[in-house]
């Protein structure tokens, strides 16, 4: 800990191989491929863990990723995002060289891959499932003139169907949790069988930390995404997806300045460390992270009546109890718990493997 | 905009020029120190624009970004940030080898650059004026204990008081930001006129682009430090700050998906490239960019009705009305008009200077 001066990404393995190997007995127990999501982490490393626990298919969401890990030997990869065709250049390079899935929505953008893609390539349909972010709704006209379309096609290989049932994030508790889980599996189940003459191979895949950890089993899909698990996060523990020490990272940040006649701590460790990504607490303030304090070998329980209170570009503010805040002075380290790990994994560069 | 595929900060030179230009006239004309903040964006290519226009002291929020300025030529440095001890090793080679001045808000910090600093240090303490983010209120017994220790240091040169008037990003119009100015003045001017006898030398410095940009004049400060001026954003132009010609950065980025049935467009731009920074609209729905379409040499006015609605890690939702939507198509380009500049200039390395 001594040699940390600046925000940095503190990763506890031994939390991380546990989470990985938790999701990853799941996936066997159901008997549905695991193609873990690695936009949560990132990392080179930590995708070493996975693979040395025996996964050897993965999920991206942008060419980009795609490109770093198959840099880094990974050969099946899928990008869970709606294909830019601004990268089709990329994209063939590529599909050139790993199995590539793509994600689309639109007879427009199969055309275009159609006539722009040199390699074959896998293609799921992404459907809405009621998130509304991306996708199309079930019984979408679209979907049948993609199905017709791809029928003839000899590039475009026609996976299945996909879905981030990222409502779940809004949800809290099991009981939401698995009923969006089985609405989701309806939808997808009923497209399945809709179009299993015509592809006897194609596949439900399904996304989101939040059911993936909340089911005791996931077995009425063919392959399951999540991809947070791997860190966890408080808005994780919010939802009902993990217990606190479940979470694997924390962001170890200076404090700068204390101010004990607000009960405040400031810390260096702002918006471009953390993001502004929030959660409302039951009496309606927002919070940006837990603060926990570090020990030297890793992090203790959260310290009581403490959060990240707001952020500016770099600074934190922590709201802290007198009683607790006294044990805090300029050039010691705290540790915030972040409350959407994706965000601070991505922001932070500066990261160390405990 | 052809080579454009991934979300890409636009910047419009002559915007900028005008900018610097504008602000820099205001100064002068007011016989203030013009010392921009530079965290806004982070540039070498911006800094030299700053250059050009006579600017050669300059602010910065972290020690990092100091070292990336002092390397190019810049040797007159405020980090405007609660002095983060743990990086003294990296401040004493910043002081070695240029003008450098530091924040500091307590007597504790002020004893450990005492003892650990090797060569003479600007400075400043931090005034709260009513921000309530860092810094001391004018009253704080801890000013007198800190100037008694600033008398006798020969290491420790004291430069004056600083504040950040924070509170005006908050603030809607011109009235309410002038009167924080006014505020904020009264309190500085006091804290100056008390301690002039003991540091003939000592000035009074202030922040905040919505202060520097509506008030006609500065003179009532000795040195200006606004930053994010440079660039503007959709926060400013909510605050009164500047008009929406006057912002010169845009977020250009690919639609992947037009969702007609919901009135909305998918782009690849999310939480990674413009953050998650978003303002309440009058009737209270949230918003995270307005949205502009591309030129051949920049952008155009605000698409009418239309704004993005939500972000995940690299979605954006664009809430647009059809006769609007049905001009675009997956592979098009878009721009977006950030929230907040310093957050998306900061995410977003992919620049082009137009």
């Amino acid at each position: 800990m001594n040699h940390i001066t600046r925000p940095t990404l503190l990763i506890n393995k031994i939390k991380v191989e546990a989470n990985i190997q938790r999701m990853m007995a799941k996936a066997k127990r159901s008997n549905v491929v695991f193609r873990p999501h690695y936009k949560t982490h990132q990392s080179i490393e930590i995708g070493r863990l996975f693979r040395k626990q025996g996964v050897d298919k993965i999920t991206v969401s942008s060419v980009e990723m795609a490109q770093v890990f198959a840099d880094e030997g990974w050969n099946d990869i899928t990008i869970a995002f709606p294909v830019n065709l601004r990268e089709i250049e990329a994209i063939n390079h590529l599909a050139s060289r790993i199995t590539l899935n793509l994600l689309v929505e639109s007879i427009y953008s199969l055309e275009f891959l159609e006539n722009h893609l040199k390699y074959q390539t896998g293609i799921f349909i992404k459907i809405d499932v009621g998130y509304h972010r991306t996708g199309l709704e079930p019984n979408h006209p679209e979907i049948e003139k993609m199905i017709d379309f791809l029928v003839s096609s000899a590039k475009l290989k026609f996976q299945g169907f996909l879905t981030h049932a990222g409502h779940t994030y809004h949800a809290r508790g099991k009981e939401a949790v698995l009923n969006i889980m089985e609405s989701s599996k309806k939808q997808l189940f009923s497209l399945k069988e809709k179009y299993l003459s015509k592809f006897p191979n194609l596949i439900i895949s399904y996304g989101d930390t939040p059911s993936c950890s909340i089911a005791e089993d996931c077995s009425d899909f063919d392959e399951i995404r999540p991809g947070n698990f791997v860190y966890y996060d408080v808005m994780q523990y919010h939802i009902g997806s993990c217990l606190l020490s479940n979470i694997a990272v924390v962001a170890a940040c200076p404090v700068v300045s204390t101010h004990p006649e607000r009960e405040e701590l400031v810390i260096y460790g702002g918006a471009v460390h953390l993001s502004k990504e929030t959660i409302e607490a039951d009496n309606g303030f927002k919070l940006y992270g837990y603060v926990v304090p570090l020990t030297e070998s890793g992090w203790g329980e959260s310290v009581p009546g403490a959060y990240v209170s707001s952020l500016s570009q770099e600074h934190g503010i922590i709201k802290m109890p007198k009683n607790q805040l006294q044990h805090f002075k300029p050039g010691d380290l705290l540790g915030i718990l972040p409350i959407h790990s994706c965000l601070t994994a991505n922001l932070l560069n500066n990261q160390v493997i405990l």
